[in-house]
C-alpha cells in the first residue's frame, strides 16, 4: 500500500510488539480522580538517549490519542516512531543531547494498563469494569514513573493534541519538576464541535452489536463501531485542503481495499481500509476511556478561569498551533497564551502556516518552524541553566519586520530614546516587535519582563529562538489576549503606520499598558514636504528604501501634528514628546518639529 | 423540549402526514441515468398561491436531503415548512404574487415514490432492489411535473445545498424552462471533506446489525445507524461558533433525554435527541439513496469543465454562500460563479457574513441578506418581463464603498470621462464597483455587458436590488474567477488606492480585461502639496472628505508620476491620460497635470 493518497502522519502502525519498551510497575491501591482504584499500574515506556549524571537532561513526551511510548526509532532495523521527525539524534529534539522518555498513557492499550488488562480481582479483563481515566489520572503515573527514573526535574515535558493536555497539567500539578512545556495542537478544553465529534464516535462503538457493555475480550471485538470512530477521526485530523489534495483528483477510483465498508469513492476506501488496519491494533474500550479523557479535561473557558488553573506553573511555555487545525484551533491556542500572559508567566506562540490540519504537529514537512520552535525552547532552558541572557543578535531588520534594511534603521537611534524611557523595573510589551531586536536590549539590560507581538512567523521564530518571549499576533485583529492594566509600559516602534485599525491599536495599547511608547516617521518631515512638492511624488513615509508606493509597508502615513489630533481624538495624554532628526545625527529637535524631525517618539498616557 | 438549545432550523420536524400535499403518478417505464427502472412514479407537491393566466408567475422550491414538500404553512392552522422564513405571503417569495410549488424528490420517503414504497413486482417496499437516484433523475421527475401542471416555463428555480443541486441541473437540462436560477449554500460537487462525512454516515447505517442489506421493512429498522448519520449531519450544518454559542456555556448539563445513546455532556444529549427524533420520521434507505445523490452529482472540478456544463443555461443566476459554511464553503460557489462568467451568463453572488454554518440558508436570522437576494432575482426577472433596464438609482455613494458621500463624488465628473472611453459593445468589469453607480449608467445606455465586483455585501445587496450582476469578492485575494481576457474593459474607478495589493489587482486586470480604465485622486495635486508643505498634514488623498489619516479608506496615494512609474514596472502601456481638475469644473488639464489635475482617468493597454 505504497498510494501516498494512503498515507497519513499517524502512519498506519503495526500491531507488533515494541521491541525497545521497558515497563514498571507500582503497587496500589491507586485511587483514580473520578472513583474507581487500581491494585496496580504497570507504565510502558521508551527511554532515547542517555540520562545526564546530573538528570537534568530529561524530556518527557507524550503522546496523543492513538499513540504509544514509540516516539521515534531506536536504531536502523526500528520501526519508525510517530514523532521520529522531531526526536533523534541530531533532530530538534536530539537525543544524543537529552534523554528523551517516550510513555503510554493509563487506560492504553500498548503496554500500560487499560481496560484489556486483566483485572487480578477476576482473572479477567477489566473491560467496562476499568475505571473512568482523567488526564490528571495519566499524569499522576508519569509522576510515578519520573520518580522511578530517579529524576526529580525534567528539563521540559513536550506534547501535542492530548498529549499537549498531559503536558500542561504537569507543568501545573508538579510545578518543580517542569523547567519547560511545549503545547503542540493542543486546547485547555475541546471545543463543543469536537466533543460533538467524540460523542458521535463513542456511539459508534458503543452501539455496535458486538460491543457488549464492553465485556468483547471473549468474543468478536466491536470492529465495525470502532472502525467508524476512526474514519471520523482521520476526516478531523486533515484539514479540507489536505484531503483534496489527497481525493480530489481521482475521487471516484477507489483502491481496490478488502472491506466491509463502503469503498465507493477514493476517500471511501481510504477510510475504509484506516479504520480496518486500526481494529487491529487498538482495543474499543481503551478509546473509549482516552476520548472521554480529552472530553473531561477542562482548566477553564475564560482568561480568568484558565489563570487561576495555571497560576501554579513556574517553567517556561512554548504554545504551538496550525493555521488549518479545525480541531484544536488556533484561537483555543491563544486563550492559553491570554492566561499564561496574564499571570505574568515566560510564554512564546506561534500560529504555523500549514494546511495540514491537526495532523500538522506530527509532519516532517512542517517541522522547519515547529521544530525550531521546540528547539529555540530547549535552548532558552540550556542558556538559563548557565545563567545567559537573550541572543543579542546583529542585524536590525527592518522595523516592520518585512526583511529590510537600511542605514538609519541598522542605526536604531530610536531604540536609544525608547530605552532611555522606560525604567528597568518596569513590564514591556513590544507591539510589532520584529525579530526582537529592541527586545533584546531591554532584557540585556536587565529589563524585569519583557514580551513582543509580532505577526511574521519567520520574525517570530528568530525572536524565540534568541530567547524571548515573543506572541505570533496580528495587532489589526486586536489584542484580546492581554487584560486590562496588564504592563508598566506598551512599545509601538514603526508599528503604528503598518496597521490598518490605528484606533483599535491604539485604544487596545491604552487599555492594556499604564504607559505607551509610540515612535514613528513623520510625514511632514522638510524632506518628505519637498518631495511631494517639488517631485509631485508621494515620498516614502518610513517603508526603509527599499520599496514603493504599491508595496511599502507603510499604510497610514501621519505627521507629528497628525499624530497629536489623533491623540486629542482617542483621549490619549501626551506626557512627553522627543522630536529627532536622524539626518543631523540624530539630534533632538526643539524647533518647528513638526517641519523640522524626521522621527518622533510620543510618551502617551490615559 | 422548548430549550433553544435543542432547536434547529431543521427543526425536529413531526411525522404527521402533510396535510395539503398533493399526487401525481406518472406511468411508466422510468428508466434512471445509473441503471434500473421504475414501472410508476408517484410525485408529492404543494402548491401555495396561484398560477397566473399565463402561468408565468410559477416558482419552483427544491428541498435538500432531510425535506419535503411542506416548504411554507398554508395557513394558521397549518404546520410551519423549512422554508417558512423566505416563502409566504409578503415574504420574499411571496406567494400573494407567486405560485410556489414544493415538490419532494424522487427516492424520498414523503410521498414520492423511493425505497420505502411498495414495488408493485413484489408487493413489498422496495429496500435495496429501489435503484441508486441521481439529482438527475429527480430534476427528470420535476420536468414530468412541470408538464402535468402546464408550466412550461418558470419564473424561477430556488435551492439550498442538494436543493441547489436540483436547481441547477434543472436550469441546464431545461434551459427554456428556467428564467432565473438561485443557488443558495450550494456546490456543483461536494468537495472531499463532505464526502468523507457522508461516507462514515452510510457506513454507520449500512452496518447497523438490524440493516440487513436494506430489507428491514418488516422488522426493526437501523435506527442507531440512521441517528448516528444524523448525528454527523447536524454537526456538519453547523459552525463551531454556532455549537460553542448553542454548547459551551453548560457542556456538563446535559438535558434528561430518554435515550440508548451517550448523554454525558449537553451537546451529547442534544445529538442524542435529533438522532432519536430523526428516525421516527425518516427512512435509512432514501438516507442512503439522497446521501448518495448528493456525492456522485459532480459537473466538474475545474472553470473548463464547470463551463461546459453550463454551457446550456440561459437564465439569470444568484449565488449565495455563506462565510462559516464548511460544508458548502463560499469557495466552490465562487466556483461556479466563475465559470457562469466565463460563459458570459448573467451571475450575482454574495457571501453573506454569518456565523451559522450550513443551515444559514434556512434561518430567519440571515434572511434580510440571502431574502434581499433573492427577492432582487425575482424584482429583475419581473423588469425583464416588462422590458426594464436597471435602476438607475439616485445617490452615488463613496466609490470606495464605505458609505461616505460628498459633493465631488456625488457629481461623480469621473464617470462622464469613464463612459466617453467605453464602446457600447464592449463588454465592461467595474471592479470596486460599490452598489453600481456607474453600472446602472452603462447598462441603461445599452452597453452589451456589464459585471462588477465589490467587496462589501450592503453595496452588492444594493448592486443586486438594481438589477445588476455584481460580484461579491475581495480585491486583494485576486481575481480567479475571471479568466484570462475575458472582458473588453475592465474599470477599477477610484479602486486602486483602497486595495493593499496593487500589483496583484493590476496584474490581474491586465490578464482579464483587454483594456483598462484607472481612475485615482493624484496625490501630487497643488491642493494636496499645499497642506503637507504649509500645514504639515497629510492630505486627504480621495477618501472622500469625511475620513481622518487614521481611518481613511486610500492606503494606496500615488502622484500622476507615480502611477507611470508603476505602469513602466508592471509592462502596462498607457493608451490615454486624462487629467482633470474638478476643482476648476472638471477642465481636462493638458499643462503640468501632476501638479494641476486632481482627476486622473488613464487607459492601458498591455
Amino acid at each position: 500500500m505504497a498510494d501516498p493518497a494512503f498515507t497519513s502522519s499517524d502512519a498506519v502502525r503495526s500491531a507488533k510488539p515494541l521491541k525497545h519498551v521497558r515497563t514498571a510497575t507500582f503497587a496500589g491501591p491507586h485511587r483514580l480522580e473520578l472513583g474507581g482504584e487500581l491494585p496496580a499500574i504497570t507504565v510502558a515506556f521508551e527511554i532515547y538517549g542517555d540520562l545526564s549524571p546530573e538528570k537534568d537532561n530529561a524530556i518527557l513526551v507524550c503522546h496523543a490519542l492513538s499513540g504509544d511510548s514509540h516516539v521515534a526509532r531506536h536504531d536502523g532495523d526500528d520501526d519508525p516512531g510517530w514523532w521520529e521527525a522531531l526526536v533523534g539524534p541530531g533532530r530538534h529534539i536530539d537525543t544524543r543531547r537529552h534523554c528523551v522518555i517516550g510513555v503510554n498513557v493509563l487506560g492504553g492499550c500498548r503496554g500500560t494498563t487499560g481496560p484489556g488488562s486483566i483485572n487480578p480481582a477476576t482473572g479477567r479483563p477489566w473491560g467496562d469494569d476499568f475505571p473512568t481515566v482523567t488526564i490528571g489520572d495519566m499524569v499522576d503515573v508519569h509522576r510515578l514513573l519520573l520518580d522511578h527514573l530517579g529524576i526529580t526535574a525534567l528539563k521540559a515535558v513536550v506534547g501535542g493534541s492530548m498529549g499537549g493536555q498531559q503536558a500542561m497539567l504537569l507543568a501545573i500539578r508538579h510545578p518543580t519538576r517542569v523547567r519547560g512545556c511545549a503545547l503542540l495542537a493542543t486546547a485547555p478544553r475541546v471545543h463543543s464541535l469536537s466533543l460533538a465529534f467524540d460523542v458521535v464516535a463513542r456511539n459508534a462503538i458503543t452501539q455496535d452489536a458486538d460491543f457488549n457493555g464492553g465485556d468483547y475480550y471473549d468474543g468478536p471485538h466491536p470492529a465495525h463501531g470502532l472502525a467508524i470512530a476512526r474514519m471520523l477521526g482521520h476526516i478531523t485530523y486533515l484539514s479540507r485542503a489536505a484531503m483534496e489534495a489527497k481525493f480530489a483528483a481521482d475521487r471516484m477510483k477507489p483502491r481496490d481495499v478488502r472491506t466491509q465498508f463502503e469503498k465507493r469513492f477514493s476517500v471511501g476506501s481510504y477510510l475504509a481500509y484506516q479504520g480496518d488496519r486500526f481494529v487491529e491494533r487498538f482495543d474499543a474500550n481503551t478509546y473509549l476511556r482516552l476520548s472521554l479523557a480529552i472530553d473531561l479535561f477542562d482548566l477553564g473557558a475564560t482568561t480568568t478561569e484558565l489563570a487561576q488553573a495555571f497560576a501554579p506553573a513556574t517553567c517556561r511555555f512554548l504554545v504551538v498551533s496550525f493555521t488549518s487545525d479545525w480541531l484544536f484551533p488556533p484561537d483555543q491556542s491563544m486563550d492559553l497564551v491570554g492566561a499564561l500572559v496574564a499571570l505574568g508567566k515566560s510564554v512564546s506562540s506561534c500560529d504555523v502556516r500549514s494546511g495540514a490540519g491537526h495532523d500538522a504537529f506530527l509532519l516532517e514537512s512542517e517541522l522547519p518552524v515547529y521544530g525550531g520552535l521546540v528547539r529555540g525552547l530547549i535552548d532558552r532552558l540550556d542558556r538559563d541553566a548557565a545563567n545567559q541572557g537573550p541572543d543579542a543578535g546583529d542585524g536590525h531588520l527592518d522595523p516592520l519586520g518585512h526583511g529590510a534594511t537600511n542605514v538609519f534603521y541598522s542605526r536604531r537611534l530610536d531604540y536609544d530614546r525608547v530605552l532611555d524611557l522606560i525604567p528597568r523595573d518596569a513590564s514591556v510589551l513590544d507591539l510589532g516587535c520584529g525579530n526582537g531586536g529592541l527586545m533584546a536590549r531591554l532584557a540585556r539590560r536587565g529589563q524585569r519582563r519583557v514580551v513582543g507581538v509580532e505577526r511574521d512567523e519567520g520574525a517570530v521564530l528568530t525572536a524565540v529562538s534568541r530567547g524571548l518571549d515573543v506572541i505570533h499576533a496580528d495587532l489589526d485583529k486586536g489584542l484580546s489576549m492581554f487584560s486590562d492594566g496588564q504592563f508598566d509600559i506598551v512599545v509601538l516602534s514603526h508599528t503604528l503606520q503598518a496597521v490598518l485599525d490605528v484606533e483599535r491599536v491604539l485604544r487596545e495599547m491604552a487599555r492594556v499598558g499604564r504607559r505607551g511608547i509610540v515612535s514613528f516617521t513623520n510625514a511632514a518631515y522638510r524632506q518628505h514636504r519637498r518631495i511631494l512638492a517639488d517631485d509631485g511624488r508621494v515620498p516614502d513615509f518610513g517603508g526603509g528604501g527599499t520599496h514603493r508606493w504599491w508595496n511599502t509597508p507603510v499604510v497610514r502615513p501621519c505627521s507629528i501634528a497628525d499624530f497629536e489630533d489623533c491623540c486629542r481624538a482617542f483621549g490619549l495624554k501626551v506626557l512627553s514628546r522627543h522630536y529627532l532628526d536622524t539626518h543631523r545625527g540624530g539630534e533632538e529637535v526643539v524647533h518647528d518639529a513638526n517641519l523640522q524631525a524626521d522621527l518622533a517618539i510620543v510618551e502617551l498616557g490615559r
